[in-house]
């Protein structure tokens, strides 16, 4: 086996994620060959260091497809046509059950072993592309029942080339595992979003940093995310059902005044939000959040950390608030809870307006 | 009339907004009287220099009333008995018709004008107040039909002392503004979250940004929740249809497979996001996201932001990205469409790994 054991790795589909997988294997010193039905697509990745157009000749030990959803099953069924007995086959697709199906009973399918990186961006296209896109994410690899161990294997390297942490599921573990992580979520921040649609501008100046959140993945490309969730229908729709089922309770619960199934409703969702595993694969950490207002203008943001980092506090996660109304940010620290009153106070003697 | 035409203000209930009020009152060098049924917490709010306990003979000029949702219109009632012909009376409660029912035909009827400061905290109790929590946020002032004009100008000079931004709504129509933009939210956001409960370990390992951004207000104390949802029934009932209906649809685009229905579903939802307003009140502007690959300690995120602020691009929100499996932080930071590239190209050429 050459360098890695998976190269030349042959990228199929040169977008955002096609071409960060590739920039992240040439970080690694990987030899890439790039394919795209667009040649436009392969001379931008190429030129941005990439790899190089593949050519007749080539012979992949690794072939990723990165397709759109829509195309998947027949872009994998083509690269095993195209295999040699040796080359590997994986895809990067948002869905995994659908893709295995369209090449079920193909002579190489031992070949092939899906796989999906959990990671991406709000933009699309090889320009968007980063070598740093995977670097400590979770990165699914879902063999079927079928596939050979070698392949396996070649799969796991490109996931440890690419700086990401596998995660081992089958195929159809995956896909009600990302029904319930990410279909489902991104289905009713649209719903809740589509409310909005509409609605009068003094409303909607109600709005809180609680709205945006919920409502903030609703932003994402529509038609992408119709044929992912289409993709994907069997698990959302049994998620799906639970929300409904759900969703009549709370209907019948305000209706009829039983204050005490809404609490239990809320309730659920309360241990629902600390099952979400912490930072770096941890369990959740209690953490509390320290508020800091600020002028709105960089340097003050830098003088800020500037005093945060001599403090000595770890931040978790950064909000800046939204403030309509005057050129004033309110900046949300989250610390880990015991350290809220250090920091607050040590803000507060370096003349920050704090609070938690 | 006294300074500010409103003093000395009475705050009954010294939790975290009635506290907060109080605070806000005395940086603005108003008189504060503070009532509780508990009095530790006078004690409490008094010692943080909130103002000082009420006496019998004190004749307040503003009533706050700040009690829990389930209170509100009983110690609203009591402060309308026991007002004076010129005492005013408001509320900062999150639901404003069933307050105004709670009082329907009290003789001081026209005494009293609802509001509501769009802002809190995750925490409760006086210690979390602060006298910079309503700066620069929407308040919303809802005065009833017979509410009286100088009783109107009365609470919003109690918006301006507090730095907040007055927003003017009926009484109904902030119950229907808030249930679209604050309680259905909640709701939704409680039961996205509820299908985690009991979800596998290994499911829940591909949880990304996503759904915490869309759960993170489901960690709300359900009991005080419950409350301000059951209280405005009616709104978050109609609200609620709407979404119901979208669910119905979208479980049969699925079940059919009608994909551009699914679609049109998804655009409803980016529709509704360009339509929050942006910050500084203004129209939603285009922003873009630059993402910053950085070690996760104190002093990296302080050099971070001091490049950041040397190069001079506006940062309009900050966002520090979960990262399982190993301590390498990554930076959100969004800034203004136009200023994306110049900001990634400056961050580079400092040594910086960026992408957008």
């Amino acid at each position: 086996m050459t360098q890695q054991g998976i190269e030349p790795v042959e990228v199929v589909g040169t977008g955002l994620i096609g071409t960060s997988v590739a920039l992240a294997c040439r970080r690694a010193g990987v030899e890439v060959l790039l394919s795209d039905a667009e040649h436009g697509h392969v001379r931008t990745a190429s030129g941005l260091g990439a790899g190089r157009a593949r050519t007749e000749s080539d012979e992949p030990r690794l072939v990723v497809v990165a397709v759109p959803p829509d195309h998947l099953g027949e872009a994998i069924r083509a690269a095993l046509d195209a295999a040699g007995p040796q080359t590997v086959v994986t895809d990067v697709g948002s869905v995994k059950t659908a893709p295995l199906e369209a090449v079920a009973g193909h002579p190489r399918l031992s070949r092939y072993v899906g796989s999906h990186p959990m990671a991406g961006s709000e933009r699309s296209g090889p320009l968007a592309a980063s070598a740093s896109l995977f670097d400590g994410r979770p990165w699914a690899i879902c063999p079927g029942s079928d596939a050979a161990s070698d392949a396996e294997r070649a799969v796991e390297r490109l996931v440890e080339v690419c700086g990401a942490v596998p995660v081992r599921l089958s195929p159809a573990e995956h896909d009600r595992a990302v029904a319930r992580t990410s279909h489902v979520p991104h289905l009713l921040a649209a719903l809740v979003a589509g409310t909005l649609t509409g609605a009068a501008p003094e409303h909607l100046a109600l709005s809180g940093q609680g709205v945006r959140d919920v409502t903030r993945i609703a932003g994402g490309d529509p038609v992408l995310y119709s044929q992912i969730i289409g993709g994907n229908k069997h698990a959302v729709i049994d998620v799906l059902g639970e929300i409904r089922q759900r969703l009549d309770l709370a209907l019948e619960a305000l209706e009829s005044g039983r204050r005490v199934e809404l609490e239990s409703l809320l309730m659920h969702g309360v241990t629902g939000t600390l099952a979400i595993p912490g930072k770096h694969g941890g369990p959740p950490r209690p953490t509390a959040a320290v508020h800091v207002a600020l002028p709105d203008h960089p340097g003050e943001l830098a003088r800020l950390f500037g005093d945060v980092g001599e403090i000595g506090v770890n931040i978790e996660d950064v909000r800046i608030d939204h403030d309509p109304g005057r050129p004033v940010g309110l900046v949300e620290l989250d610390v880990a809870a015991e350290s809220a009153d250090v920091l607050r106070d040590a803000l507060e003697s370096r003349g920050w307006d704090s609070h938690r």
